[in-house]
């Protein structure tokens, strides 16, 4: 069966019916920062999630590398985006994508929170294309 | 590489750097609708492709049901949402999941064009693991 999720915030303040806020914990700033799994395993998603986080000013969130490849798109504030080696601004509607294995990092450099669309492809999903590629 | 589309339209007419509209042909009534790659092959990205459509006032998307699933997230307008045998009624910032194989349609009801995200996994990705976890 289908799934909506009505946003309940109300204009840049953003929730929604029948998703949690979970805590997020980012890099070494990210007090505050949450984040909501808008579709996912919950939803019987099997393929991908889409999730929303929101990070304070001056937060960040991990500075990290994956196997998963990412989605994102920026819905408010502004953001400093570690791309591998490279540095870029970002504001809302930007998107961002970013390869497999490719270090970044997000950073709120504005005053209102940083709030972004973050789409991944299920882990589970990943790790079995990987051992059927394999065969 | 990491990829960066800056949202060059404005406050609420979306188009990005690097990303042409294409025209989209939709149901009976989607003359004028238009389809932007956000995420997808050109970017290298395997595992998913993000999607913008904007479909004009009165305009619907096709009705169909596929092997892919779907997640959405309305961006502009309103919407009347056909999801199986339910109708719903969206907004900016609501979400919806269509699972596989179900049938969907969406329609404009409101006095501006409908925007809205669609996330949809890698259907080579998809046929592949189909045809090797037959195997």
């Amino acid at each position: 069966m289908g799934v909506v999720h009505k946003q309940i915030g109300g204009d840049r303040n953003f929730a929604w019916e029948g998703v949690e806020a979970e805590p997020y914990q980012g890099g070494g700033t990210s007090e505050g920062s949450c984040r909501h799994v808008l579709i996912g395993p919950k939803d019987g998603a099997q393929h991908f999630a889409i999730r929303y986080f929101e990070i304070p000013p001056r937060g960040q969130s991990s500075f990290e590398h994956h196997l998963h490849d990412q989605g994102v798109m920026i819905l408010k504030g502004r953001a400093r985006v570690l791309l591998g080696w490279e540095v870029h601004e970002v504001e809302p509607g930007d998107i961002v994508y970013i390869p497999q294995n490719e270090q970044h990092q997000f950073e709120n450099i504005g005053d209102e929170p940083l709030g972004f669309l973050c789409v991944i492809p299920s882990k589970e999903w990943l790790a079995r294309i990987q051992t059927l590629g394999q065969r």
